[in-house]
């Protein structure tokens, strides 16, 4: 009897013990990583404590706890998270990477000032591709620290950007910005706009560069060629990027010039649709919130730039209500000074109460979605990006949560928006490829950009002392 | 007559090489920084470019060129500050620092909600002198690692925040709270008075504590009570810390007890003096603003956590116009979430702009200057501290320059202000001891402090449910 009862065992146990393994073998993944707190970010904000993420070639295959994962799949490689967050890139809807070159050049002045004594003179004497080419590996450094995946630019010589940021491993959609004046890289309307078809044809269907047409502003792009930009949209299946309704200024010429609010103007002539980034949006009316819904136009908050720039306060709570996609921007580093969307996340979150004179609004997991997958929503690739799930792309951070200031944890969203900083993300993985391992980025050289960046500095310096 | 040249030349040389010497023989110190931008935060905003600090003992002895000071002073020690900044260490003018152990355990909730349903049951339930030393220990670390060598505080046993405090050798102010209710501490105002008044006895005159006597604020605490508290702050000399004009259902509740605004009625009950450092003051009036002035009361304004708990925006541009000493401060974690100065200071400059609708207002070097030389006149601590100046306290920070996020820099102060984060400081020295070195703590054991918080807050967590 008790020898039956021993074989028995040993063939159950045999079986328990192989079962999985056979599973495994049937699916066998590149990484997983398990153990960590998994915040998904998906359709019902799951958070998997001792959760694990599958991820092959370009793509998260499943998420689950640890042990249904480890009971489905084998892995060439784990990555222990235990402890750690991990959780979806941070999504940057609107900047202007290169100008990280530009970062604390002119501050605490009023726009004119800034844009006309320091940014436009030091634009026109240094800006070329090889300026675009270090800006870019600076910004890229900078964002992957801060646990940032993907990001909207919207600067000249995008091919130069595309490349660098593909180089880097960013994900990014990059707009070719077009205007009635001369730019750094095209002196006329017709030559940038050939630039940026020629630009869109290269990259189209990168797994990591979406182009796209940047039409710099309503003020300072006229009615035919603002039509012009939306037809290469159309055309090209490419995304529009622009600013609306920035400032009290723009809004007041606007209403001057064609009689109606900047969103008006801009829906009237036929420009909003589904494939618009909007930057700013701070002086929408409640029926340009409604329009923005309507024509399912996405909106990058910045509100950082915003504050400093004493532009205002966008009305996020209304367009959140409304259902307009929201997401979050740094702007370039020459305005803000920096690329870090957890110090966006935490200003957006005590702006909105503040201006809202109510704390319950914009709460923690509201500030978060804006940074993940209302970004993606606002930036038009919620399918593949802004939440871990089966099937997206593999866009993702381990965040370390033992620093003295995350230190209790109670909450997840609150210790992410309100006291993590950019410093504690450890690991990133953009499209499936690890591009920062404990803090360090292995896809830019960061003595090399340092070196540059300072001779930039010292050049750009002179040229403004020159003028 | 070559010879005569050469003997002559020898002679000259051999003095000019020893002068040096034989100076340096004569002043003798512990430690030069050298090297390194020295941003002293001084009356004349000097900023030195290859600069030196020279410490002995408790002070600083000189301030200059790195070769002004090589040929004044020789050290046992000299620190290599290359490529970095040395600037004074920040100073956090409103906290309570304990209850870092609460961060993040209720947020996004109205005040009354937030403090009757979470924070006073959890404080009933949990604060002892324990909690506050390892509440204490857990607060330094933090701001330690984020360069505040000051603080401000305002709990309850301040006797085993003050041990704990000089054990991590950090510099503060420290306010035994007392008020018309029942504390965690001591139950009848009594005994509250009685605590405070040992104390004070015990720490006055120690160079790292400063007792002080902590009314929590007009409206929870009567007229007789307040007049006590300040005939106690006269007569041992010691601060009177307080929570001012908050929020406006504060204002109201004044107005409608007393007649008159919190300041005015302070103001007529006797309590202003150049020994009050008062928290918050969003919603003084005009009057106020010069009564305040006139007084020398000093202000601790906290822009992050009065934007999340939509308390207002304190008229800080107004307050400094008139001579108003206005310091930052973080509030309590369990409010703002953190004991991050920098990020204050970011905030207060773009928030100030923002209300003001002006861009140039609160530029970056008063905003640096709010978080040093400000915070030290609103402590009515500026003889002793606040910048770096020969014959002050030896209150220093080495903050490392070259982090993607920082890089280039253009202007010092926009770059602390704007671009530099917690992360960024290196070395700390607190009354001429390195209490932070290269990132490492020396005064607390990270590790156990680590363990201790998060069983503090499983225990917290069961006792909130409990109820």
């Amino acid at each position: 009897m008790k020898k039956t009862i021993l074989v028995a065992s040993l063939i159950l146990s045999l079986v328990f013990t192989w079962l999985p393994a056979i599973a495994n073998a049937a699916e066998r993944v590149d990484i997983i990583i398990r153990g960590g707190t998994v915040v998904t970010m998906d359709g019902t904000s799951r958070v998997i404590e001792n959760g694990a993420v599958a991820v092959k070639g370009e793509r998260i295959i499943a998420v689950g706890t640890t042990s249904d994962i480890a009971a489905k799949y084998t892995a060439a490689r784990t990555i222990d998270a235990a402890g750690k967050v991990v959780m979806p890139g941070l999504i940057n809807t609107h900047t202007h990477v290169p100008m990280v070159l530009f970062r604390g050049i002119a501050d605490d002045l009023v726009l004119m000032e800034w844009l006309q004594k320091y940014i436009f003179p030091a634009e026109a004497k240094n800006v070329d591709e090889q300026f675009v080419r270090w800006g870019t590996r600076l910004g890229c450094l900078e964002m992957i620290q801060g646990g940032t995946t993907t990001f909207v630019d919207m600067y000249y010589f995008e091919d130069a950007i595309a490349d660098e940021t593909a180089r880097a491993g960013m994900r990014a959609v990059l707009g070719e910005t077009v205007l009635d004046f001369p730019a750094p890289d095209n002196k006329t309307w017709d030559a940038a706009m050939a630039y940026a078809e020629t630009f869109a044809a290269k990259w189209k269907g990168n797994a990591l560069i979406t182009p796209a047409i940047a039409p710099h502003a309503p003020y300072t792009v006229s009615t035919d060629h603002l039509k012009q930009t939306h037809s290469f949209s159309q055309r090209l299946g490419v995304p529009l990027v622009t600013h609306i309704a920035e400032d009290q200024a723009e809004v007041k010429t606007i209403q001057e010039r064609y009689g109606a609010s900047s969103v008006a103007y801009l829906d009237r002539i036929g420009l909003l649709d589904e494939r618009v980034i909007a930057a700013h949006m701070v002086w929408p009316t409640s029926d340009d919130i409604i329009t923005l819904a309507k024509r399912s136009v996405g909106v990058a908050h910045c509100p950082q730039s915003n504050m400093k720039l004493a532009a205002g306060a966008a009305p996020v709570p209304q367009m959140l209500k409304a259902g307009v996609a929201v997401g979050l921007g740094t702007d370039g580093a020459a305005s803000n000074n920096d690329l870090n969307l957890w110090e966006e996340m935490d200003t957006a979150a005590k702006l909105h109460k503040f201006t809202s004179k109510d704390p319950t609004v914009l709460n923690a997991r509201e500030a978060l979605e804006m940074a993940t997958i209302r970004g993606a929503r606002a930036i038009h690739q919620d399918k593949d990006i802004g939440s871990l799930e089966g099937g997206k792309r593999a866009d993702l951070i381990i965040v370390g949560m033992d620093s003295a200031h995350q230190t209790p944890v109670y909450n997840i969203y609150s210790e992410l928006v309100y006291a993590t900083k950019a410093s504690d993300v450890e690991t990133v993985m953009i499209n499936g490829r690890i591009v920062m391992q404990n803090r360090r980025v292995l896809t830019i050289d960061e003595r090399s950009v340092r070196v540059k960046a300072n001779e930039y500095r010292d050049r750009i310096r002179k040229s403004i002392a020159a003028q």
